[in-house]
């Protein structure tokens, strides 16, 4: 009898999940709760080293036409905890090795009235949580329409964030670092001018958004693999300090379309006590499906100099002429007009830049502005903007692509789309194929402006598609993609390593547009760069721009090391150095750590962080004994000290240091610079002050016997 | 001194155009004259022989974020008169040959304010009014938004008015014929249900929209040459009885943008106090441009069967497979998918089809639901729902192209879009070289539901462009296309021929979907074929659908003699006989007219024409002495009496004559048909009966020696 009971009460047990489940991290200093409140809501809760970080959330999605929606009156039927440790090595990176390890918690709920199956898929790592929604194959949920998603991120305390504005159509905005309270009386402040923006809310943000408590512990939420889903911003209920998902929505206010069998994308929470372990965080990739491009030999670093900068600060043009106030491609006779003095993408100054490419040990050189069409490329809702392969008079395509083949380097494509989808997808075949046809390996693509065929904005789920559509394609074609302007990354580089970069935030552009604050870049990686890498452009020597673009006023709020230590602080494959040859030829020594500088790292080590006041890491570039250590600074003059532990023990090295000038500043004496020569071992310490907007750079190459 | 002032005199009149200018028609029934109001707002008024058919009518366009406009404060700097006068020949058409006649007067306007200058262009026919608006290249403007096109026609009266409402996503309602002044409260009613339906304003209206005044003249209103534009609805101002012209909006409103130099599409009036004149004006096709296509070899005109019918009445299936709720192209095994039984596209029948078109004569089998994709493929907003390229199972392409090569049949493909424009966009090269390369040369495409990408709708400038683009790449290809749910035709396909049908109003569906007005086809050639043939499809020969296919209950609302004349009546280049080989071989006698008729003419003359009530036309077949005539009845029965004067003089011809028996009736009596033989010349005289939604067909075919 008395098995029967324990028998009974065993099944009983077993089939009756408790309504909470707990998970571990696997060094258990992360603990997460999924619990069902009452009325059947699913919710989460997460510890920290036993304290509390992330309050009782709920989770959900509220749907369109749908009394129920995917809210509550759920109730667990099944529950499978497993584990993974597992190591992968990327194509590029940081680092040459990932280690990929978590406890996972896959909770199945049904809904009762409904018997509608979600699940809820739980990953705790060492470093942070991702979770999504899943929808099985099943009769009762196949076709639903978001309304919106109701995830929710409640926050323990009025947390110091690190925020930019919510935006349906842009990232460029400087970062405010304020309390949690104080998001919504500066977000109009926050709001500067862009050629395309749609704030939603005065207390939504975007991601990745960084916080600190008051307990000084640091919280980054995100979400990873966006795919065929709608970007994901965070709207801050500021009374209770609660943040919930707020999804980009199309025309009609739709937040997305979803066919199951799918998934939504990972909600990521990234969290630790020391600064350095967010940045060194690989979560986000982690997350990421692994690698779906079989051979990746095609896929290489660059390091690149380009006719950017020129037009950028306004001393050169896009256009060929100044004779039509507007281009019918394929009409308009370019060969008739007269040309304006101004094109930056001619031959001449196009073989300048190979020339100096080749001399100083670059591998690429990008041209915007080489192809027809720029006369009256923006804000004119023009549906046939650009076709992408048809080269203006002074650029000779061929001739361009045999000198710089001569040279050893290689051409960079540009493909703007001035927020043309429809006109861009009708002519992408013909302008990859164009780019293998003519040498071309690698894109940078850019979507400036309102998105055309109108309604759409940049981050909803249609485009979302679109840029996922070029990423995809272009992989067909064995080319690599730099996309500006597009959805700011969530670690899809891992499946398709062929997305080099982004801008996706505010980039060395706005140092032309009238400057970014001097800790910018002391904030980037702890925001944008979560999600990938950014094509950040660093490298501009000359911070005055009226100097050689005289209307230009804007000053480029940052030292010249400070402009160093960003090839190594702002990680990226692809490294411009977007500068004129002529400001590099007057400082050669400092441009020496351009050219030394590595773009591919085996080893990272965030040596000092802090969120919008200084970074400092060490990397190790692949394939050999050497190293790079970069700094960068805010606001306030500072001393870093570190130390090389991580050099090989027994070896020796010498160590170049860019460093500030003691009376540098990015204000008033941006160009001040010292450069010393030092002998290191792993034993060697190192102490230099930083000025404001500034930092130092270091290379330190093994000594050969 | 005095032939100085003759000179100032002679000089300051010229200078100073008249604030009115007359233009009349090559005959001179149609006087036109243009005139600047009071303040610069120009305006257009129409007589005819004498009388007031358009009274002073505004022009003018509303700009979005322009405060002046392009509406008034115009003052004409120029203004040129020309004569037009030139026959062409189409690649297929009613006629071989047509004239195409004007008077033309050209007016520049100036803007005072602003110097922005536009040209209206009006061309004065025997059969009507057309005109638009040019915008030349000019600095002052270059790029513009339009609010509304403010376009009047200013009715004389309360007519009456055979109208469908205005709608930015459909044309398949039934026609109602009403008093202008009775359109507001009829319009709910005439809305009935579609699977995509957006109307704007209860007393809007679609074009070609069809007037009779109450003395008897009939004024037909529409567009040609839609391109790059937004398609053009009319609202009545019922207190005044004005229309104006009311564009289609984008997603944020916007009715067009606009980059100079171009220009509007013509706004067109076709004026005659005889019906049948109306009927027979080539007006729209004579302001289009001329052929664009080269080589026009590969277009033919197409008598075709196919699996469709069954699908449209229930009997059968677009899907394969009952089994999945929803499918993921590329990732759904269909070859492990247990098939249904009622899938119409499978090989068996299609080779049925195949074989009937072979032994009946016809040139061509289109087959809808051949390929992966049906089972989910309305409804849902789903992204990638077709690829056009992947046949289902049981549809083996090559063999079934193989088997019709052997019997000299063509096979018609199809690309249903599912209103996911973007999808076809993507797919079209694809699916257009797939065509080639299966020995496909004509599509029948699709936009069924909601255009996906959310906003647009049917007919606004963006899914115009969209049309526009197949059919141009489709032209690359040599492809034929018929356009189904697409904006109705205004006379492209003079400039690209291979545009041979659209469906674009109420078809022969709607006869399986409830019925559609016994005098419906009686409206047709007076509203919708104004602007292009439509792909009506008709023969039906067995009336009450639940014969075949239980649960349908509908009845199609016509007479076996009124199908037969269809094929004479509704001209398209492309007919099918829609009904089953076994429904056509219960009647083998009657088929025989449909065996017969031809699909291309040399010459079309109206015999007796009244909107709503009747039409009798006869055609004599291109390359050939024989003739063919349909008359198809409405409401009430009619005895027809015509003469074969059309008939060559001198020669003698056996006219079969296809007819409603005397009890026929459509609703009760639909099959009974009397067939007999008679010898005729061109003094016969002809009289017949037809009865409440029937007609009668008549082959007449010259004896040979």
């Amino acid at each position: 009898m008395k098995h029967l009971l324990y028998t009974a009460l065993f099944f009983f047990g077993v089939m009756q999940y408790a309504n909470s489940q707990q998970l571990k991290s696997p060094n258990g200093k992360l603990a997460m709760e999924f619990a069902l409140q009452n009325d059947g809501t699913p919710s989460y809760t997460l510890n920290y080293k036993g304290k509390t970080v992330i309050k009782p959330s709920k989770l959900g999605l509220e749907l369109k036409n749908d009394k129920k929606s995917l809210l509550n009156d759920f109730a667990i039927i099944d529950s499978k905890m497993t584990s993974f440790d597992e190591t992968w090595k990327p194509v590029w990176g940081e680092v040459e090795s990932i280690r990929n390890q978590y406890n996972e918690l896959a909770v199945t709920l049904n809904q009762k009235e409904t018997n509608r199956q979600i699940i809820i898929r739980f990953r705790l790592f060492n470093d942070g949580l991702g979770f999504r929604y899943e929808f099985p194959a099943q009769k009762n949920l196949v076709y639903f329409v978001i309304k919106e998603e109701r995830t929710q991120f409640a926050m323990t305390g009025d947390h110091t964030a690190y925020w930019i504005p919510g935006d349906y159509d842009t990232q460029e905005y400087d970062y405010t670092i304020s309390k949690l309270s104080e998001i919504r009386g500066l977000t109009e402040k926050a709001k500067t001018a862009n050629l395309s923006q749609t704030s939603f809310s005065p207390t939504g943000v975007q991601t990745s958004l960084m916080l600190k408590t008051n307990e000084g512990i640091y919280i980054n939420l995100h979400e990873a693999a966006l795919i065929n889903y709608s970007c994901m911003h965070l709207n801050l209920d500021d009374k209770n300090m609660v943040f919930e998902s707020w999804l980009t929505p199309d025309e009609k206010g739709v937040k997305g379309y979803i066919q199951a069998p799918t998934q939504s994308p990972w909600r990521t929470i990234i969290v630790s006590d020391d600064a350095r372990e967010i940045l060194a965080s690989k979560l986000t990739l982690n997350l990421n499906d692994p690698c779906k491009i079989e051979d990746t030999s095609w896929i290489k670093p660059v390091k690149y100099v380009g006719v950017w900068w020129e037009m950028i600060s306004g001393k050169s043009t896009w256009s060929y002429t100044d004779e039509f106030p507007a281009v019918q491609l394929g009409v308009t006779d370019y060969s008739k007009a007269k040309p304006n003095s101004t094109h930056g993408a001619n031959n001449d100054n196009v073989k300048r830049y190979i020339d100096f490419a080749a001399a100083n040990g670059f591998d690429a050189v990008l041209v915007e502005g080489w192809n027809e069409g720029w006369e009256d490329w923006f804000g004119h809702y023009k549906d046939y903007v650009f076709d992408f392969v048809t080269p203006y008079p002074d650029f000779d395509v061929k001739a361009i692509h045999e000198y710089a083949k001569s040279k050893g380097i290689k051409m960079i494509m540009h493909h703007e789309t001035s927020g043309g989808v429809r006109n861009y997808e009708r002519h992408m075949d013909k302008a990859y194929q164009f780019m293998k046809d003519n040498g071309y390996d690698a894109v940078k693509s850019g979507y400036v402006g309102d998105i055309i065929s109108n309604g759409d904005n940049h981050y909803n789920q249609y485009m979302i598609n679109h840029y996922q559509y070029a990423i995809e394609k272009a992989a067909d074609y064995k080319i690599m993609v730099n996309a500006h302007e597009a959805v700011r990354p969530t670690g899809i580089c891992r499946t398709y390593p062929n997305l080099i970069g982004n801008e996706s935030a505010r980039g060395t552009e706005y140092q032309a547009f009238g400057g970014s604050k001097p800790n910018h870049v002391t904030l980037l990686p702890f925001t944008r760069l979560i999600g990938g890498p950014m094509d950040y452009t660093p490298g501009i020597f000359e911070m005055d721009l009226s100097k050689f673009s005289p209307s230009n006023k804007s000053h480029v709020n940052s030292t010249i090391a400070n402009q160093l230590a960003l090839y190594v602080t702002l990680y990226s494959p692809l490294q411009m150095a977007a500068d004129f040859p002529e400001h590099y030829n007057k400082f050669p020594d400092a441009f020496q750590f351009i050219k030394d500088v590595a773009v591919d790292w085996s080893e990272s080590n965030y040596l000092e962080a802090e969120p919008g006041q200084y970074i400092t890491v060490a990397r190790k570039a692949k394939g050999t004994n050497n190293w790079f250590v970069g700094n960068v600074n805010g606001y306030e003059p500072r001393t870093s000290n570190i130390n090389f532990s991580f050099l090989e023990k027994g070896k020796k090295y010498t160590a170049t240091i860019y460093a500030d000038a003691k009376d540098a500043d990015y204000k008033t004496n941006p160009q001040a610079y010292v450069i010393r020569k030092i002998q290191v071992t792993n034993t060697s310490k190192f102490s230099q002050l930083s000025v404001p907007g500034g930092g130092y750079a270091i290379s330190i190459i093994e000594n050969k016997k």
